[in-house]
């Protein structure tokens, strides 16, 4: 007599501030089927938490039967996992948000919630190129700069759930505002829109022809940017060589404070291609003091967009042992 | 019949860019008998090694008899406790010196290393300002700028022993030349030789009369400019704000990254006052979110230059859970 068994899922939730990502990872780790739908962030939580809604409705109704799905893990900017909300994040007009509360009464399954990078920094250690290591910090590179930082074998989470805010120290004095309200945020340089405000700057300050000029600047996409940058133009290859730079010097800061046995870059961003990551990596061998730099490795994730963030989130779901201290998910769901 | 048992004491010794102080601990964490002495830094290590055995054996003499001395903790910036080494600390000469052993020879006692931050933030959790605190960021401030970080109640030590260099992250980028081969780290600007810049800097820009401009610019301190500025003048009164505002842009770095309990100032630069410290507490209120701002205690140290260091050197001599991972103690000194 076989034993039926029933095969157990769990929803993975990367929410950026331009797309969602949802996943059902297996109980292996596995990413059995995944889709993505825009965040739309300038619009209210309410039609954001219904499109989440119907995305893991329809993926659960194509599912064989004895199919459980346990839970949701959710990665996002700005979470704090102790009140299960999000604090005001950057690039979302969500304001704060009890976002655990509101999945949880539209999915009817428990939800977690992680920060985007400790979901991330998660999914690497586990499943990525940081496996096994147990001092890392994880650089996640997309509409926003985030970071998801182990030590020691831990998250670090701080005193309030807020720690790993590396997109918001001050990477130029006076510089540009963020959206944060501060001004000159390492985010406003080494992000998506920041790779943009840098095109267009350069676009101003430059007299080379260059096809971005031909691209209405609401249009102007980091894909975009790193297509020209690839066929040789030079405004796209400055923006590019520009924000690698900037990306190298944040390296800097956090390997001088973390000295992490590596620092793993992942996020849309990085897709944005060798010159980019090639200076932010020389920048950092030429900065940092020999000591530091022989000894930190400096990694590009292996993972595709996301999948970090989802497989850490689920991870973190299924494993108390990875949940920040004093975060239990809502039902018994272990 | 009593029972006669021995007074035991511990020696720790606080190396700093300027001076060196040595103090003898009691069991429950008193300086018992302190004393200090030019480090010249720039002079060959073994004269200082001599000064050093010589200023411990004389306070030894001075010991009533019964008194015992189990052992030396030691607090120098660049220390590698794992290897017992300093590593090329900036604003020495001495290179890498394997001090431990050095200490060993001459002193003919057990003696063990901590990084000078990681031992003022140990001496502020057991006996200062942060005393019971789990996740504390602590700013040393003299020569140079170091930083000892708590998290989750354990020293941040990194994958190879050297984390917490908040000094040597990039402040001014391409400013100021550093003592460690970078340029705009946040020591060329917040320490006692970066405030004199400064105060050279704006000597140079200003028409103002001041009374600095009688002073010689080798002969500058900061007890210097510190006198001149609480008399009103305006370019001493300049540079330490602007030192403090420097200071605060360091401290909402830190905060944004490890969202600590409490970040606590200590060193002899903060003797230079009010208008440092009041500067660098308004520039973090100004510039961090308020949902850190408001959560974040901004702490000075009530303990007295060095004496955070060396309270902290010996306890964790004393204490072997204080150690950082994979030290141990060279003798039976428990």
């Amino acid at each position: 007599v076989s034993v039926h068994r029933d095969t157990v899922l769990y929803a993975g939730v990367d929410i950026g501030g331009t797309n969602t990502r949802v996943g059902f990872v297996s109980e292996n780790g596995t990413i059995v089927v995944d889709t993505a739908f825009e965040t739309m962030a300038h619009d209210p939580v309410e039609g954001f938490v219904r499109r989440l809604a119907s995305a893991v409705q329809e993926m659960c109704g194509a599912f064989p039967s004895r199919t459980v799905v346990r839970g949701v893990g959710v990665a996002a900017p700005a979470a704090n996992p102790r009140t299960g909300g999000l604090e005001d994040p950057a690039n979302f007009a969500w304001g704060n948000v009890p976002l655990v509360a509101l999945l949880e009464d539209a999915l009817e399954l428990p939800v977690s919630l992680l920060n985007d990078g400790d979901a991330a920094v998660l999914g690497e250690v586990r499943y990525g190129v940081a496996r096994g290591m147990r001092d890392v910090v994880v650089i996640t590179l997309g509409t926003g700069l985030g970071a998801g930082i182990m030590v020691n074998g831990a998250l670090l989470q701080g005193a309030h759930g807020a720690a790993g805010e590396v997109g918001h120290t001050t990477l130029v004095p006076g510089g540009r505002m963020c959206g944060c309200g501060q001004r000159g945020c390492a985010e406003a340089y080494v992000s998506a829109p920041g790779l943009i405000r840098t095109t267009l700057e350069l676009l101003a300050e430059r007299h080379e022809t260059s096809a971005l000029r031909d691209v209405p600047s609401q249009d102007l996409q980091a894909h975009i940017i790193a297509h020209h940058a690839a066929k040789g133009d030079p405004v796209a290859l400055a923006a590019l060589t520009a924000t690698g730079t900037h990306l190298g010097r944040v390296l800097v800061n956090v390997i001088q404070v973390f000295d992490p046995e590596a620092v793993v870059l992942c996020g849309g961003l990085v897709k944005a291609g060798a010159p980019l990551i090639d200076h932010a990596f020389s920048t950092v061998h030429e900065i940092v003091p020999a000591r530091y730099g022989e000894k930190v490795r400096l990694l590009v994730s292996s993972l595709n967009s996301g999948e970090a963030a989802i497989l850490g989130a689920t991870s973190a779901m299924r494993d108390s042992r990875l949940r920040p201290n004093g975060i239990a998910a809502r039902a018994g769901n272990e």
